[in-house]
């Protein structure tokens, strides 16, 4: 029933949208700076779109995707680019719709704790703005570039709306499954953030073990706690000592004990009152030396910005180092410790080297792989991967399927939920132009998507 | 395409169903008791359906719903029955599944804090399965009879399955969109759900107020201090005068406080500790009487929980006063206090009568309406909802759409996402099984509910 059409030449298209947008709004040829065909994984191809679309408003991205809809172009929607897995890669020939044009906060509603913001808006704008008001963003540590994408969506050009309350038992929870669905079922042209109160009494506990081990049997006891850590990570001793070389961060962890230490776990705690924050800190110092931690060690204000700020930049050490991928499994919090164990085995039996540091205290553990010879790094990766689904685990917690997850994720997954995904994706997108080849496989995608092969 | 079936005749659809779960488990003719007809709705009409089945596992839900869709009989998911909506009310002629039989606590996962339960354990049930480990499901109040629903669902006769992490990157969240889809998209026949510490060091404050307004102005101030109320709930002056008429209830509320008091505020503080919750309710106290309530009583623990068990059965209460329906809109919580004005001044234009109790920090306000004509009634209603709309809310926090709300759901809501749903729907149910004429009339509910009209 669905006719397949080739997708027209690149100068049809850009006529076409530029029309819909106005001639400045869109790149073609040379003007398409190379940041435009690809993300930050550590492997993947770049490909080359017909053209890049940069829309001013909500209308324009309805307008934009209709008419990529109407000439069955891929469309791939694009913030600042700093994905790891490939999402926002376009299809070769297709369109991007870049953000760069819409990053706005739109509004800060003290009463109701929420913010408005436009989709190419980075997180580090958005939390110098929220500060004023007493109010945060909670994502940290992330990727403070990053753009912010949410709530409020295109549906392949039907604008539709959420609301700003935070229960709703009304029709169906679409904000949910667009979130996350990594630009296949809409484009989010305007999100309403949840925002909670800045607690200004915040102290960060570093604390050296003696492996990782020690750390991850630690994690869900902290979490039971009810403690309530902002930020719960590890750092192994590897990446430890990159981090201190990459930058001008002193912890004072005397020598003979960061060389016993295998692993970190910084804590970063707050709270209503420097009184109860002192309290807190007390009993998460406590709970950590019965744990077995060498020491525990209160950084100073700025240190822990500073250590916070030497992880969020281990990405790009890692990165100069030579890994080779990046994992950011989630599992279960209580099989942590089997899960690190069972990785570091798979990397032995396979001679591949696997380190690093991550969220913890939500299951979500990211690290590098170190493993240049493709075949063999992809036998690691579906190894690690199975053996996480096998202990209840999933295979992204953050990053996503993209491009760079897919064949794992389809391997992987229920084929009953696999199939339900692709009817609930042509539902939204019955063309097939949403980003194609992001978490299914072309040929799965629809119309639009298949004749691009 | 869609060859529309008559619904074979109740014994057919009982002897193969029979087949498939045993007879023992399926009720038909004099069997099926008046119970399985209705909810707790105020009105709407009973159905009589040719079967009930009682299924005692996932796979056998999961067969029943293949064998319902094999012969396009509608089927409806049962737990207690105390929904407020008609969402568990039968289509005439088709099939209850009813959980009574699946009513298991079947895990209690300490390390990770989620309890995994069959969809017909009671919440009651569960609250004191969990008090042993220091855990607790926080929904609080709700009918305490009522039955769980939750994330692993079965899709027309296919098991899908979610997972014990709290964050996740792996595909689309399945999960969050049935849960609330009211029996339209699957049935689930196990629940994994999150649960949290349950803090020992708790109190109930209770504060009256000149009136409603005041009450709804305080609350924003409450949700923004940080202090993180269990409960937050209204409780107007007619509401507590019947409470406490239909218990044995004594709050030690001055009689000449009580004359001049329009509504009470009632908050529950938890904390870890019995001096953190004391400057809790202090700091709590002070912010009440700086908003003008008259006293801020603190309940003792007994009289806390009698409260909360009064305020819990005052729908019972509620019913029996003759109240005609019931409305949990949720709003922004700032205009908390707007949207009970303009209910206020809309009840007077009709000459109806609205007061009540409820949630209130999260902006879910639940309230009876007394109008017992029934075009009066349903333009009151019509006027309600879309101011509540027009202000930015919703129509349900938590009772759903069901069967009651659907009209004003479907006059109210962007057609572009009412035609999202029903393709999403579609997803989930070709054969347009899954009850239907819930949420969507029957003729956009797919072959299967056509047929029924």
């Amino acid at each position: 029933m669905c006719v397949k059409k080739a997708i027209p030449a690149g100068d049809v298209i850009a006529s076409r949208l530029g029309d819909v947008l106005g001639r400045g709004a869109v790149l073609t040829g040379d003007a398409i700076g190379p940041e435009y065909r690809c993300d930050e994984s550590l492997h993947g191809s770049p490909a080359e779109p017909a053209a890049v679309l940069r829309p001013g408003s909500t209308a324009e991205v309805s307008a934009a995707v209709k008419a990529a809809a109407e000439l069955s172009v891929p469309v791939t929607a694009r913030g600042a680019g700093t994905g790891l897995s490939g999402a926002c890669v376009p299809v070769a020939g297709g369109v991007v719709i870049s953000f760069e044009r819409m990053a706005a906060v739109l509004e800060i509603d003290d009463a109701n704790h929420v913010a408005v913001v436009q989709p190419g808006l980075t997180l580090a704008e958005l939390d110098a703005r929220t500060r004023g008001h007493g109010l945060v963003y909670p994502v940290f540590p992330g990727t403070s570039a990053a753009t912010l994408g949410g709530n409020v969506a295109t549906n392949a050009g039907e604008v539709i709306r959420s609301g700003r309350f935070v229960k709703n038992a009304t029709g169906y929870d679409l904000t949910q499954l667009i979130t996350g669905s990594e630009g296949t079922l809409a484009l989010v042209s305007e999100a309403t953030l949840r925002l909670h109160p800045r607690l200004t009494a915040t102290a960060s506990l570093l604390a050296p073990f003696g492996s990782v081990d020690d750390v991850a049997r630690v994690i869900p006891q902290i979490v039971t706690s009810g403690l309530q850590p902002m930020i719960c990570e590890y750092i192994d001793r590897g990446t430890m000592t990159g981090l201190l070389r990459a930058s001008d961060l002193r912890l004072g962890i005397p020598a003979q004990v960061a060389a016993r230490t295998g692993a970190y776990l910084v804590l970063v705690l707050e709270s209503r009152t420097a009184e109860r924050l002192a309290d807190d800190v007390a009993d998460a110092a406590a709970r950590l030396g019965e744990a077995g931690a060498y020491d525990v060690y209160v950084l100073l204000e700025g240190q822990g910005a500073d250590l916070l700020a030497a992880r969020e930049q281990a990405f790009w050490m890692v990165k100069a180092a030579g890994a080779d991928d990046l994992i950011d499994m989630v599992v279960p919090r209580s099989r942590i410790p089997e899960y690190l164990r069972r990785v570091q085995e798979l990397a032995r039996q396979h001679g591949s080297r696997v380190f690093g540091c991550g969220h913890a205290g939500d299951g979500n553990i990211h690290f590098p792989v170190y493993e240049p010879d493709e075949r063999k790094r992809s036998g690691l990766l579906q190894d690690i991967f199975a053996m996480g689904v096998s202990i209840g685990g999933a295979i992204s917690g953050e990053h996503g399927i993209g491009r760079a997850k897919k064949r794992y994720y389809q391997a992987l997954e229920d084929p009953a939920k696999l199939a339900l995904q692709r009817r609930i994706k042509a539902a939204f997108d019955p063309a097939g132009v949403l980003n194609p080849g992001c978490v299914f496989d072309l040929a799965e995608a629809g119309p639009a998507a298949t004749s691009m092969r």
